[in-house]
């Protein structure tokens, strides 16, 4: 046995295009965008920028590369430092996420391509699709609820469109919200067989529903596209716009997931005709969510067509075609707009302090706590509510405007106050809130109608006296 | 019921910000890194740009926002147009990553901070934790096997640093690689109890180990953060240094997976002193694919020091403390540069054209074909060995070359052939990359000793004399 090597020096392990020991240190331009990079340790270190020439990627020292070069440059960076233990290296990588989403009309009707061809975006592989004599391929999850009512629409469309098809129709509840249902849906998909690259898994159905295919579509080869189709008014505005995918576990609600948007949602209001009233209203809670954060034009939209939208289940009718003023249109684009703005700086949740969180303070440990008596959305109010007695108690909200938000609350006939809303349970959700928030609690609060801003000196007093207005005023329902 | 709203019209959706209406297109900028903007259809379409003000988003219409603009601006853009149908919206945002690899001596020593702390990037965070009395807490997945060697060493690093700790040892075989025993983790993360932003996930052991617990953390609370610790030189120079988590499913290896990168990886030669001759053998192969593709000078010292590092099992000896000029150190060190160089600028392998996957494109077939004779190393090395003289028969690399190529293998006590890699099986394999990367074959291929290029025209007839050629020289063992 040979245990001495041959001697090696440094420049043994030079490259043409890199000597191996380059050393110089730079100083960092920080960016808005990328705190981590200002974070990183300031201690001696090179920065790296990758050129790629001829498919090989090489690092050049230097935080941005000369003018001139040959090749393609890439937005990643690589941090190197060395000590004596050895060398540290810290990659810095963005990754684009593109997704799209988009309102039509007639979803299953066979003439609309959409549903089997709307996600793509790139007008070369549109083409080549068109021109292709293959028939396409696609996997259906459907909720058994929705599947009882548009299954054999849907059905008639794949099969007018001669696709090779599969759909699973599944109970999505949310007591079957599990890991146990990715994975069946996902035994599904195999044994169907799909492209990873072009044959997207489809969801059909409410916010459980594109939640588990979601998670399931984002497991499967390390990420599979999948197209979301709401069903029901809280998913037309909410699950579809965002990147959450997730399943409960360990009777904690989403506790495993992850941030894959789909590759696009396609949203036809037409579905939302079927929902139940009170379903109707649970997701107005979440559109006067954003409306009170962020604008009030749709704040004073609800306050005057909330019962019209109510009654008319957010159909356009024949005298409302025109989308600019028929107010189920306005009041979903708006709500997806506002939302949009939200999520497309944060998708992955960097930021801690978001808007959308208002209402999702309390109402999670409500929620749990009274199930199944509360819908999400009404759940998700009764927490507005309150905080919206927070705000006016805080002096960012008048006893007017805050009267106006209650009415318009009771208008779109959700709960406004809830007797298991006890001030033990607000002190203990904020207690949670603060350790998973960096030890900041983060609540944003209105401070006007459609302005809001993020607080984290609330003392107890006022969330105390706020408590105390709170059910005096609404306890007794004399509002309501 | 009223089922006649009141008249809207369409100034009553304006905000102060920004008016509703805007529908200035805009030429969009192409960027190198982002092709998926180029791709987007060339409609007619508005351009947002975000910019937050006192914590609240706001689209401005525009590529870029105008300069003494006040509040921060993202880097995400909102691409809208709007049709009959009804608006789409195209998001497209990049998320920034980071990642840090740390090459230390001696983790386990109590004096050495790293594995507690070495992933807090953030000097004001450190300082936090410095200074505070509480303890810390980790959960840890351990190998059983390298429980059983170092098992006692991390508990008592625990015990001396007053660490709150879980360890939880498990048969992490291939076998074994499955969701089930991801849910096991992460059943007992869950009842122990972790801190989703500041107490991570640590896994010690080989490559199996830490994809199994990377797939765990990137689920709970859709993603927390974990640390690699490998245990064998495989892992050392592969699995730690990229973002790949996963399990088999399905009977197929990493079916189900996520691209989530640990926060660190910490790299300690001296683990691998417990592994087998045949074990470092295997990891060999991954260094030499790097060598192969990349590095000319890593490729010589392979061919001279091989036997040494196999003797030496990696280990530096008294006299080598200099690691500039010892064995182990410099080729691990350019091996994880060489691997960082191709990974950062690919992390989610958006890009299919890849050098890391030379070995790669007949090997799985192989692997799983003959499964548990061959390691993950060895098969690789078996294809690497057929796609140089594939490469010598299209005149990229000369015999001689070859011939240092195959010599070099054998050196490192690797197989260069193996009876069941039949030309069907290569034939099957070629087809199956064919039908998974978009229509192009992408095979990498050595162009001389450290340089690659990816060729997507490899006819049948030089597919088949090389491997002719290849069976004549090497099937009868003359060279072994």
């Amino acid at each position: 046995m040979r245990l001495v090597p041959l001697f090696i020096d440094a420049s043994y392990m030079e490259r043409a295009e890199e000597p191996l020991t380059v050393n110089t240190p730079e100083i960092r331009q920080p960016s808005l965008e990328n705190s981590t990079m200002e974070n990183l340790k300031r201690q001696k270190e090179t920065v790296f920028s990758l050129v790629q020439v001829k498919g090989t990627w090489r690092r050049k020292a230097g935080q941005s590369v000369k003018q001139g070069i040959k090749g393609r440059v890439s937005a990643a960076k690589i941090y190197e430092s060395t000590s004596s233990s050895g060398t540290t290296w810290t990659v810095v990588t963005p990754v684009t996420f593109t997704y799209t989403v988009i309102q039509t009309k007639n979803l299953l009707d066979p003439s609309n391509d959409t549903l089997l061809l709307g996600h793509i975006r790139d007008t070369q592989q549109l083409e080549a699709v068109h021109s292709s004599t293959k028939p396409l391929k696609r996997f259906i999850v459907m909720d058994e609820v929705v599947y009882n009512i548009y299954g054999s629409q849907v059905t008639d469309y794949l099969k007018a469109r001669h696709v090779l098809y599969r759909i699973l129709p599944l109970p999505t509840t949310e007591e079957n919200k599990s890991m146990e249902m990715a994975l069946k849906i996902l035994e599904e998909v195999h044994q169907f067989g799909i492209d990873r690259r072009n044959e997207p898994i489809i969801a059909i159905g409410g916010g459980v529903c594109l939640d588990i295919v979601g998670l399931a579509a984002s497991l499967y080869r390390r990420r599979t596209p999948y197209i979301r189709v709401p069903t029901t008014l809280l998913s037309y505005i909410d699950a579809s716009v965002g990147a959450k995918t997730g399943v409960n576990f360990a009777n904690c609600k989403n506790k495993l997931g992850t941030y894959i948007a789909p590759v696009a949602a396609f949203l036809d209001r037409s579905f939302i005709q079927t929902i139940s009233r009170r379903h109707i209203s649970n997701g107005l809670a979440e559109m006067l969510k954003m409306a009170l954060m962020k604008h009030r034009g749709l704040f004073e939209l609800l306050e005057a067509q909330g019962q019209f939208l109510l009654d008319s289940k957010f159909q356009s009718g024949l005298v409302l075609e025109d989308d600019r003023i028929n107010p189920a249109s306005v009041s979903t684009r708006v709500a997806i707009e506002t939302m949009l703005e939200e999520l497309a700086p944060n998708l992955w949740e960097d930021d801690l302090d978001r808007l959308v969180d208002f209402g999702h303070l309390i109402s999670p440990e409500l929620e749990m706590k009274v199930l199944p008596a509360l819908l999400h959305g009404e759940a998700v109010n009764i927490d507005m509510s309150y905080m919206v007695y927070v705000a006016c108690e805080m002096g960012l909200l008048t006893e007017q405007e805050k009267f106006r938000i209650v009415c318009c609350m009771l208008g779109l006939e959700l709960p406004v106050w809830h007797q298991d809303c006890t001030f033990a349970l607000v002190q203990k959700s904020l207690c949670d809130r603060l350790q998973h928030s960096g030890g900041l609690v983060r609540m944003p609060l209105p401070t006007g109608l459609g302005r809001a801003e993020i607080f984290n000196d609330t003392d107890e007093g006022i969330l105390f006296r706020a408590y105390k207005k709170w059910c005096d005023e609404l306890s007794t329902g004399s509002l309501q």
